[in-house]
């Protein structure tokens, strides 16, 4: 069959898949000096942003992806105050962030101010802490920025990215790990995140080696399933630069103050299992 | 963008959702008494089966849904040997089930001969079990099958069906547990596909209120990644007769002498976390 009326198909290359939701309107259509920006309003997603035609959230499913970035890193690490987020421009990331009223300052670096000014319009929801005191938004390059962050100043690090092609890249580099590792404090942590589980398991691979090789004491990946990017089964990297990340603050979890809609302590246990294919292909180096 | 080449594409209406593969070439288009059966060869996921326009499964990632509608179940149960396969025609759960040296028989029933028969020809490894003198390969109506099975005669149910529309809705009712529990020894469970947690909760929490109203003991959700099904996250429900489902026989699992490609110990376990929205709508009862 076809699809009739109005779609906006993603097609996933390499794995020979696409996804496709059903559209009402287009409307944003703007190129900024960085990317093509395209907001859609859809039949049963919400709104949709894809950047260079690829689908970046929803405003249905988006939930997923944004509390895994945030909750089990932040509930990781024993006492979070300052946290850094390069990319997530449209600002999801940053409000999970601030739920936690223990962090005192976040930097958000992403270096397309544009995402974040149409995401204040569209995504309401997402940006509605960006008037926050504690937030810091800096429309420069994520990497300069680590580059040039004081040693041991960061408690977490979140790279919240598109795919590692294109301005992403050199994000998913040794020399970027070793920089965030430098920044970082000694019982810091950095998380990225990862792509599919089932389509992009060399890129996982690569990036525990290079973590690990880069200084990290512990790499773990966590899963979390995210319908509307490929395979509908998303992963996020976490690198504990002194620490151990198998343990969480579970009885802050169990009394946070913030409601979520994924995360609870029993989801933060299990995104950490570890599939049989995944630990096979881990364990062999 | 349209989809240049030939791709199968599968409309998810309830979601304003397609998912799509590209295919290389069609090899079955048939029309069996019962439905529409398609295979074709894919670029990237193997062979492809649909049953009137919606996909069964493919080669590339059927062991997700396979291993998750068999091992967790058989794992629960203390001493499976007895068990009832209902649908499952392609005879991937057949394959898993007889994986465990313990069961002593497996009855099969699937409507629909072709399925099996056109699986054993396109799909021999998930029907390279069906001359295992412990399976009993039936074509007939399971519902009619359960009704008419002895009392406390079996194990372990396993419902792995289409969607519950069509032939497939009649298992979706309060009358076909009623017919289970009857059939089911007092420390027996079953098993049900219970479509996705995003895009089917209410189908979920139907179903546990109409398993619990048939007087099964305990019931829960156990939830896996499933790319190419809706939203590619997928569950299952399982019922337990007179038992708690909490427990698992993890020495077992970890002793086992068969290999998986997703399930382990860690897996099982975190497949039965709830997710917040969902346990916020289960215990609305």
């Amino acid at each position: 069959m076809t699809l009739q009326g109005d779609w906006f198909v993603e097609r996933h290359i390499e794995s020979g898949s696409a996804f496709s939701l059903k559209i009402k309107a287009k409307l944003v259509d703007e190129q900024s000096p960085y990317q093509h920006i395209e907001i859609y309003d859809t039949e049963t997603f919400g709104k949709l942003m894809t950047l260079d035609g690829y689908i970046m959230l929803t405003e249905r499913d988006n939930f997923l992806y944004h509390e895994m970035m945030t909750h089990p890193v932040l509930f990781t690490h024993p006492d979070p105050r300052r946290v850094l987020i390069i990319g997530g421009g449209d600002c999801g990331t940053l409000t999970e962030v601030l739920k936690h009223t223990d962090v005192e300052r976040v930097w958000q670096v992403d270096i397309d101010e544009r995402v974040t000014r149409l995401a204040e319009f569209h995504f309401p929801e997402l940006t509605d802490s960006n008037s926050d005191i504690r937030a810091h938004l800096l429309f420069e390059n994520g990497i300069e920025w680590v580059e040039d962050a004081d040693p041991d100043s960061i408690d977490i690090i979140i790279v919240d990215s598109t795919d590692p092609v294109g301005p992403a890249k050199g994000l998913f580099t040794q020399s970027f790990y070793a920089a965030c590792y430098r920044a970082l404090n000694p019982s810091g942590i950095l998380i990225q995140q990862s792509e599919s589980p089932l389509y992009h398991l060399p890129l996982i691979k690569m990036m525990h080696a290079e973590m690990y090789a880069s200084g990290y004491h512990d790499v773990r990946t966590l899963n979390f399933p995210q319908p509307v990017y490929p395979s509908g089964w998303w992963s996020a990297t976490m690198a504990g630069k002194g620490v151990e990340l198998s343990g969480f603050r579970e009885s802050d979890v169990r009394g946070k103050r913030f409601s979520t809609r994924y995360y609870n302590a029993d989801i933060h246990r299990a995104a950490f299992a570890v599939p049989e294919f995944m630990r096979q292909a881990l364990k062999q180096g």
